[in-house]
């Protein structure tokens, strides 16, 4: 068994490589949540959407999120009624939205749902919201403190990160399955993804952080940081603002009490030293998954390491 | 001051004739609400947004509601979870139902999120929901006990009916501005609507059809029956099932206690004897509103009944 934690769209083309080494009957990710946003009254979780779009092939690839050759029709339409569009809603996207949101006004768990869309998908990995509690990433820049959505995507990340809030951190639970799927794995994969936004998250929640210290599964992150700077995304504003360096050895620290080894890319061969210093492992290897291979072979690296 | 009393397609049509002859301002529409319905979580008022779409130049001509060019890809989409679809919902159309729902989920009332639909889709009349209370059409067929938009759209009313059910209406109260433009018109027009499930319903709310009786404004109704049978929809088989003559003279029965004068189409002529004896005044004319200039001239026939 192999769990995963996972952000959106790095974790995303990540996990498209392993399922191709592994059987997706043995893998469970587990996903952000702190990102999750209502909107128009629906409930989206952009990260859950964008693993399961990604696994089940629908995925714009160009975006890296949404559906393939949607439409946005609804989302012009609602313009009309002064409903701010910031966020890019498909009309195929949005039916997932729609049945989360309705299931959830019936009461059910928001990982309930996910194992639904999952399905429906048809997908057979489990994939996990790191938490059904409510939790809140909100992003303090010098205009005050707005949710990570709008810091984002309506602001494109542009502001100077000068703090980070998880609201809810401290009374969420792990979701049903989160703790076990740790505890009972061989293989625990942080995948490429934002160490404060999107990984931070999941440790933040109940005792996540404590169970990956506890487990005899081996556990391997794959650096979101190469050649100092993110792949994609405001990984390095939110490093600086917090006052951590934004390097692979940065994000090594943030994970050093608890990681076996880490992956860091060719370009990044000069940290090894230092994050070995952590008593971290370290892999070099080529970690920018431009093509389907890249991924293949990334995931290849991991579970070799 | 005008009011008028209105279903969906037959009342749309007839009202895009009468606001050519009006000032929209000196309108209001009292609209049918024992058709709303959820589906997908989200609350859907197809009368009301039929007449609104209508009287903003931006409904499905072909089918009479719906907006036209409408895509239906949220829809597709959401048939992947199961969901039962129908009940067409266009993608820009959903922008409506999701808007409203969001309203109603902060508290709102279908009065208050009406008026604002009307205002964003450029329209200066008021449209006024018969009641914010929760009022439901059922119909009672062999099958049982079912929701009227499923026996009309699913079902396709092919069954008999054997009884129809106002789920609500001994509590539902007339929404805010009905009564007062009741009282308060020169005109009280009955569109060309379904007796039974679309007028019908508005006079069972509250005390309507009391206000109705004692208003001295002029109350004139445009039949919705010709020849024996209604233009379109199920009217023949709810009078049927109820009982009622299907005919001018069976519809004048059901509004002799409050009407004025009744419009019948020509090729009710023979009925209007009988009509008369019921105490109200008839006029002759076509009714049939094929071109634009049908529903202007109907409209005026209204007015200078």
């Amino acid at each position: 068994m192999i769990t995963a934690l996972a952000g959106g769209v790095g974790a995303a083309k990540f996990l498209t490589g392993l399922v191709k080494l592994i059987n997706q009957e043995d893998l469970t990710v587990i996903v952000n949540t702190g990102d999750d946003i209502k909107l128009h009254g629906l409930h989206i979780s952009p990260d859950i959407d964008t693993v399961i779009y990604t696994l089940a092939g629908v995925v714009d690839d160009e975006k890296g999120w949404g559906i393939k050759g949607d439409t946005f029709n609804c989302l012009e339409a609602i313009s009309r009624f002064g409903q701010e569009t910031w966020f890019a809603l498909g009309d195929r996207d949005l039916a997932t939205h729609m049945y989360r949101t309705m299931l959830l006004r019936k009461g059910q768990k928001l990982s309930e749902i996910t194992a639904k869309i999952t399905r429906a998908f048809g997908l057979k990995l489990a994939v996990l919201p790191m938490t059904d509690s409510r939790f809140e990433t909100r992003i303090t820049t010098k205009d005050g403190s707005i949710h990570f959505e709008e810091y984002f995507v309506q602001k494109k990340f542009q502001e100077e990160v000068l703090g980070v809030e998880f609201v809810g951190a401290e009374n969420a639970e792990p979701a049903p399955g989160v703790l076990d799927a740790i505890a009972g794995s061989e293989l625990v994969v942080v995948c490429p993804s934002n160490p404060i936004v999107s990984i931070g998250t999941i440790l933040a929640v109940g005792r996540i952080r404590e169970a990956l210290r506890k487990t005899k599964a081996r556990k391997v992150a794959v650096s979101p940081i190469v050649a100092g700077a993110p792949i994609k995304g405001p990984a390095d504003k939110l490093l600086k603002g917090l006052g951590f360096e934004v390097s692979a050895f940065g994000v090594a620290k943030l994970y050093a009490d608890f990681l076996d080894a880490f992956i860091v890319d060719v370009a990044d061969i000069a940290e090894k030293a230092r994050i070995e210093e952590l008593g971290v492992q370290v892999k070099v290897t080529n970690t920018i998954m431009r093509s389907f291979e890249d991924k293949v072979a990334l995931a290849r690296s991991v579970l070799e390491s």
